[in-house]
């Protein structure tokens, strides 16, 4: 798997869960130094050599299931730019979340198209499928390997093999259950749980709530 | 506390909670018999006599936590019907979700205002503290004192004191943990919530899909 604009917070934390799964990651950066350095530094924390770093065109040259981990505010420039070098049929999974913050307290950012998932599917060319995951897992705990995740990921796509490779590729992470969130659409109230968990934080000054689903 | 409309499946899921915890239920209804003939009925049922039944009016003369119970599209003509019953600081609890069903698939019926309970909110008089509870736990299993909740109950209102008091309500039924949503327009995610649930529901052939907040 790859990592679109992997050195931030998002792809580092991902890069780290996935690799100490044993599951290779190629960490996408503008600069094949950085993404080589990060991916380096990983590497020695964990003990292995899971992690590589490539600049970002070429990551998605090498892989066909590539997570979108840059802020949103970058996310439509990033797919401008790079959704030329995609492969017939990849995967894109988009964990970006539109929230703002006002007088101190998390917004999500309404959009024209319903969500941040929706509003990259229309920049999108056909034949990409793009996939929601990862929105509601706060980023410091996906970095903290001593931390199990004991939640859910919620996993939605409008393609439904995308849906799936996504689920079964969450599930290699222990303790974390995929949650077949249906359709594109579901990210209108995914990424919205991700801004009410904010909230929760702060109500309750905590920094790790996050959601599991009772019952199934 | 009342329950306006509370004769319907919501009504009965909500008396038989609650007066099972030990609190004292007035149902309302439009027809004054049929409200004590259902109240008994669950008496009946639960070897008490904590249920009791009046015409709406009565009862929201009664009452000054009122639980809104009707379903979402008679929700609006309730509170026109009724408003100038409540008295001054009265608390009303939005129950209702805007669902509709789409080719068997449940979808969210959007705003303008954004969601059901702000809908409701702009048809309330100013005396009226508006608060959501209840919204994201399946009815069925709210009436089914076999099964322990064990979920949260998101709890929000613009109203301070109004949300402290629905959460230390909420929080009398054992095994449901009442959680601080934060303002009215959490609504717009909690009321998506219950849509999402509806869809895990039908993906994964179950009826119990509910959620709780982890790291909590």
């Amino acid at each position: 798997m790859g990592l679109l604009g992997g050195t931030g917070r998002e792809g580092q934390a991902l890069a780290l869960r996935f690799a100490h799964a044993g599951v290779p990651v190629i960490m996408g950066s503008r600069s094949s130094d950085r993404a080589r350095e990060i991916a380096s530094s990983l590497c020695r924390r964990l003990g292995h050599d899971l992690i590589s770093g490539l600049e970002n065109r070429e990551m998605i040259r090498n892989s066909d299931l590539i997570f979108l981990t840059v802020p949103f505010p970058e996310a439509a420039g990033a797919i401008e730019v790079y959704a030329d070098s995609f492969q017939e049929g990849s995967i894109l999974v988009d964990t970006t979340v539109p929230v703002a913050f006002e007088k101190g307290q998390p917004k999500y950012n309404e959009l024209p198209e319903g969500s941040a998932s929706e509003f990259l599917a229309g920049r999108l060319p056909a034949k990409i499928a793009l996939a929601g995951a990862f929105k509601t897992i706060p980023t410091h705990l996906l970095g903290d390997l001593t931390v199990p995740l004991a939640c859910d990921v919620f996993v939605y796509s409008d393609f439904d093999q995308a849906r799936e490779r996504v689920m079964a590729f969450a599930g290699l992470i222990p303790d974390l259950r995929p949650i077949n969130a249906g359709g594109l659409s579901a990210a209108r109230t995914v990424e919205r749980m991700t801004v009410l968990a904010i909230g929760i934080n702060r109500r309750y000054k905590i920094k790790t709530a996050r959601f599991r689903v009772i019952g199934l």
